[in-house]
């Protein structure tokens, strides 16, 4: 309980209080873009050429598959590159609303480099202690087979660890960079059509979708193709290529390393200045959302940059990163046991299944258009029906390439009908999709019975509006938990049904088959993270346009467009959790294998009624609730923080709410950044050290009481406890938080008292506590389930 | 979602419109006493004799075991005789207090009528659904070798079933029988003296104590000693005494089946009156707790009898019952693996530490006495530090009873010091049971630092307010886990190295060294169910000063005893929920060993790895969040009911608030009653049904995947993920409403503000909710759990 941890190393922040909206900082450029912008472009573009050749050259060298991955994520690169020139072509919009943005800009990008910096020290801290820990541990029978030393694979791991963790970061960067810009964008669009505001939303949206989706494939299909022309693998004497993937593990932990931090600082950094800002604003002073003379307001709006797109990017990053590296693992394992000739097409499907999900997301973002100009504000669509009209055209493009995907990749003569199998576990894996997004949108849209019974609740004041919110966030686990249990079930015996065999004649398809189904899930992943990125956006838009107080017919716009955005924010969640899921069952699988090539015995059981095993999934459940409520705490801190801090300027300064003093904005906005770095660490620091504590621990004991692997067998049941606690704790997080901010929403359509009723009172406090829960503790713990697995992946040595 | 389940069949009790407080209901007898009563006397005590002849008969040729047993039951039921004639000797006080009490009299046992009638319905259904299903199943090799058949462990599982629901009904109305008699006692005494106004409700509560708790080991003894006597066992051709233990889970299944139920509809009475009337009385018109002008407080104070004195009487004795079974089975499993030639004393141990726990239980109720007469009301000693002292007195001991009783009991030549070190396991238990006091003290308790926290989260509104009370609640289950964790493995390294071997020479004493450690944790289990009923008693005792107008010196007695009341109830959880989480590890061994008595094959392993039974365990866990999810909206829909009632009663009676018009308290008794009856079975089916249904479900699926054993590893992992998940989730629930109610009490002590500041209000807010978290959904968990390892005992052969 020490709330003063690195709160030292952040001293120059504090002292260098920021003063815009007027007087911004400069404008700050990464080093790298500055260095690059320095050289001569021709050079530069000499450069680049070089630079793809030998892309080109090592992936020919490696498989043709390579060579089409490459191909699309480039073209995917070029269209993002024309998606950001389009937003950035339009225009800033008045200079009240420059000035606005221009604060959130340098808010948004001075928290991003302070907690970028933070975590990059960590990430080279912990990367050192990879190194030592590979350098002291045995070898693999494969790698010592291979002649792969011990170094080598050390090396080989922390460099994955630092590229995974450094692209994390980009991408988190990426959805920043776009949103600071677009917002605006959208804000000075809003003037003068509501299709042309949606249309940028959704473009910025893309831009960083298809970075995020393409760094991810690009950067694993180049180290996979880079370690295969280096290692000289499948020659003879060396490594075999189905153990390739083995060596990737440490790209994903670095993945999730960062989007772990990422998501809490930024979460905790943009629920606590709204929490901060809605109790003193909306509830003790009665100003509407993002009024001007509220001070935290500028510190609200730069938290939904760093807390939903920059976090979002890292968090998805990170999903597709350690579900296509296990899909690869398994898939290798499974081509190793059946003998199957050509190992590739299993082991790269996953690559191939997200290229064309680049391609088809792209299709996707391109049928939202303009060529409707209406210019008449009240002709506008509905903004949800145009998303959902996208999302049909990709969810059908998907169907369709994901058959193809298969039939290419996954034909094999030893089972010829295998890949209709697993194309069949593909569609179990899209309708999961469907269905998560339907489970959440019934439970969390106003326009069904759940939200609407909340709403009522409130009426009877706050406690039974709490009381309900919490026991409708706990019976929304149950829908979704029966599909999961349904899909994995059917996707297993599909794959196991495949007609593929070990050397003993017995089946093996079933795990890869749950991985076929992951991916299917996940094959539209750039189009919901587009829809996901749209929401922040327009609510950022919406804040700029109330606090430049333009006219109520753009206001209208904008609180259309936020709306939309929260109900794709739900269920992206949704996805996002759904996903984690079917992946996590995946990781297991790849932690028994990593375990059982490392101790050179097998490792296929996890049995429970051992008293150590049984302990360490209680201790993994417990981990899950005493995560959550960190994460909430910190939130509701720093949120007392800002409380206290907004309270004070308003009896200081008395002319504020007459217009006739201006707040001081950055104050609060150094007071919430400070205080969420501060924060982030004591959770995060929790959920990377205690499974090694524990697989320590056991380990130990295990030594002393004869009981050989058993640091192993109590990780791994924790691994799987926290996994299904974590799955029905962030589901209730997720579900509550959404459904109370609808409730209240439904209420100021004028349902039930309307704005300013005392049930809109108590829907107002149970909005309060769902935003910690919804876009705090619930999406780091999406983060923290596959963090989990891609850690003791790595760490399995210590363990042995 | 149907709201209307059962609400037909309450017709009669909507109709028939109670009249007190003025016009009391004729007092009701059940039939069995009247019956009794119509028996001449002399006859009576004849065949009061022939029974105990017959009962010590039937001991004596079992065991002599059994007979100390006995006799120490049969004195503690004397010993209980004369505390209910020593607090019955109390004056009533004024008629105003009469009227009240009889109020709540009529309005607890009408409800408990209604309540065990539904019930009682149920049981019998099931009973019958069981009996057909044993006489459809096949007979384990043990028993078919003993003669024993099918009909035969029909009917004796049927009888035992419903031997269980009757004494499990009885043990709840024991538990109300005396509250709602001894509240009115204790009020008139706390018009003269502080000290006896505790010592009535503490021998109250230890009547009921001692009563729960011998019936629980007599009930047990002679189901034990009669089957042993019928079966012949251990005669030539016969059943081993071994197998015998097995023959009794019907009756622990009954105690936890009526257990639930009566938790559930108790819980949610309780709570939904309260929260309805604090909603509107404290919250909307800002008159105090328990004013006569609240037209819901008669509907308040009879739920405190028939929520926490009767529902607690039967979790507490479906608990013992359960662990006892349990126990009995390990050690006879133990006994035979190791060949001892005695095993009695392995399988009657259980029996013995409860038996000797009604002695030294009694020690320390005695031990509260009314020696120093001081009059004088400020003289009074903390109450706490009275209850404390005894409560030390019991546990000191009980160390030395218990090491008394291994050496005793467990004493066997082939492992001279086995008793040592189970000895060693039963102080683990104790300890255990004290650092969970000790921790549910800390986060609920105001003298220390999280609660604090959580009052100073009020000062900022109702949002920060539940923010803080859940991380608090999901905080605290990380210490109880830790304390959990290394009893059970320290109980089962003792155990294991207690020196017992099997045939093959491995060591087996580990399960019963954590079996021990259980009986340790619950060895002083009648003194701490009677800390427990002192609650209500007190709580109900301080409504009728209240109600009655007496003047503030009696208040201000029985705010203190109340106070000490709250804090004794959250203790009692925090032991409850220990006792449950170590029993658990038992019921899965038990159920493991039945499972493979009858499948003919060795059951020890619960493999997670395996997709199906992993799906298990991810149903498991969702069980528990939705039946939290629907205890919690039950309470809050009834509270909804009762608000509406309570305004309607306002609005069309202006006087009341003048105590010019009286409230018509009976209405909002009805409604309650008949509200919680029809909520209640919906998470009570959900509870008993969905273990069954998985069951077959996969054992179907197992038959047509060619899996054997399927249905019963998944329900094994459906089992123990839901313990896991159940110990978490009540831990949580029961914390934070400890923790919430405390705040709201440390506030009202004057700190921040005092009463009726705004912080007050969000701690009142906060208190609402934590409500049904701390007295529905929470203590209906632990049942739940003892009740989902109880029903797989007694369902285990349709899962085969």
């Amino acid at each position: 309980m020490d709330d003063d941890m690195e709160g030292g190393s952040l001293g120059p922040y504090q002292e260098r209080p920021r003063t815009f909206p007027n007087m911004r900082s400069k404008p700050y450029t990464p080093l790298i873009f500055r260095l690059l912008m320095r050289i001569n472009s021709r050079v530069l573009l000499v450069l680049l050429l070089i630079g793809l050749g030998a892309l080109f050259y090592i992936g020919a060298s490696t498989s043709p598959i390579i060579v089409f991955v490459y191909s699309v994520c480039i073209i995917s690169f070029l269209v993002s590159i024309y998606l950001t020139k389009w937003v950035l072509s339009k225009d800033e919009g008045p200079p009240e609303m420059v000035q606005i943005s221009e604060a959130i800009r340098d808010g948004a990008e001075g928290f991003f480099r302070t907690q970028y910096g933070t975590i990059s020290k960590m990430a080279v801290l912990l990367g050192l202690v990879i190194l030592i820990i590979y350098l002291l541990r045995s070898t693999s029978p494969q790698q010592e087979s291979s002649g792969l030393g011990r170094a080598t694979t050390a090396y080989i791991t922390v460099a994955s660890f630092l590229l995974g963790a450094l692209c994390s970061g980009i991408a988190g960067y990426v959805g920043m960079w776009v949103s600071v810009r677009a917002n605006v964008r959208v804000s000075s669009a809003a003037r003068r059509s509501a299709r042309e505001a949606l249309q940028i939303a959704v473009r910025a949206g893309g831009f960083s979708a298809l970075v995020v989706v393409g760094m991810a494939v690009l950067g694993i299909a180049i180290l996979y193709s880079t370690f295969y022309v280096w290692l000289g693998v499948d020659s003879t004497g060396a490594m075999k290529v189905t153990d390739l993937p083995l060596l990737l593990v440490g790209y994903g932990f670095g993945a999730s390393f960062v989007a772990l931090f990422a998501q809490l600082g930024g979460g905790i950094y943009t629920k606590a200045a709204d929490v901060g800002a809605d109790l003193v604003g909306k509830v003790e002073q009665g100003i509407p959302e993002d009024d001007p003379r509220n001070p935290a307001v500028i510190a609200d709006l730069v938290g939904d940059n760093v807390g939903d797109c920059a976090a979002r990017g890292a968090d998805l990053f990170e999903s597709i990163a350690a579900e296509i590296i296990s899909a690869m693992i398994l898939g290798g394992t499974m081509a190793r046991r059946c003998k199957i000739e050509d190992p590739s097409g299993f082991i790269l499907f996953p690559l191939v299944v997200h290229s064309f999900d680049l391609v088809i997301s792209s299709v996707g973002i391109f049928s939202i258009r303009n060529t409707r100009e209406s210019g008449a504000i009240g002709a506008l669509e509905d903004p949800m029906a145009i998303l959902q009209k996208g999302y049909s055209v990709t969810i059908l493009l998907a169907v369709v390439t994901f058959g193809l995907s298969t039939r290419w990749m996954l034909y094999t003569e030893q089972a010829p009908s295998a890949w209709l199998n697993f194309a069949l576990c593909g569609l179990v894996g899209i309708i999961t999709a469907y269905l998560f997004v339907w489970i959440t949108k019934y439970y969390t849209d106003y326009k069904h019975e759940p939200v609407r019974t909340l709403a009522l609740a409130s009426s009877t004041g706050h406690g039974t509006n709490i009381i309900a919110g919490v026991s409708l966030g706990l019976e929304s686990t149950a829908l979704p938990v029966l599909v999961i249990s349904v899909s994995i079930i059917s996707a297993y015996w599909l794959g196991q049904t495949s007609g593929l065999v070990d050397e003993s004649g017995s089946p093996t398809g079933g795990l890869f088959g749950t991985a076929v189904a992951t991916m299917g899930m996940l094959s539209t992943a750039a189009y919901v993270l587009t829809m996901d990125m749209f929401g922040p956006i327009a609510d950022n838009a919406g804040g700029i346009v109330e606090m430049s107080q333009q006219p109520e017919s753009v206001r209208e716009i904008t609180d259309v467009l936020d709306a939309v955005g929260n109900t794709t924010k739900a269920t992206t969640k949704g996805f996002a959790i759904g996903s984690a899921a079917l992946a996590s069952f995946l990781l297991f699988s790849a932690y028994m294998d990593e375990v059982g090539s490392f101790a050179h015995v097998q490792f296929h059981q996890v049995d429970i009624a051992i008293p150590e095993v049984f302990i360490g999934g209680l201790l993994g459940s417990m981990l899950i609730f005493l995560f959550s409520a960190w994460a909430c705490a910190a939130v509701g801190r720093t949120a007392q923080e800002v409380v206290t801090e907004v309270r004070r300027q308003f009896i200081e300064r008395p002319g504020i709410m007459d217009y006739k003093e201006k707040p001081d904005y950055s104050r609060c906005v150094s007071i919430v950044a400070s205080a969420s770095l501060r924060e982030m660490i004591k959770p995060g620091a929790l959920a990377i050290i205690s499974p090694i504590v524990v697989g320590i621990v056991f380990r130990v004991l295990g030594y002393y009481t004869g009981q050989p692997l058993l640091g192993a067998k109590v990780v791994a049941s924790m691994l799987m406890f926290a996994t299904v606690s974590g799955i029905l704790m962030a589901l209730f997080l997720n579900t509550s938080g959404g459904a109370w901010d609808n409730a209240k929403k439904y209420i100021e359509t004028g349902a039930l008292g309307g704005k300013g009723s005392e049930c809109h009172k108590a829907a107002i406090t149970g909005d309060t506590v769902g935003d910690p829960f919804k876009d705090t503790a619930g999406p780091s713990l999406h983060v923290l389930i596959k963090m989990l697995a891609t850690i003791t992946l790595v760490m399995a040595p210590v363990f042995l």
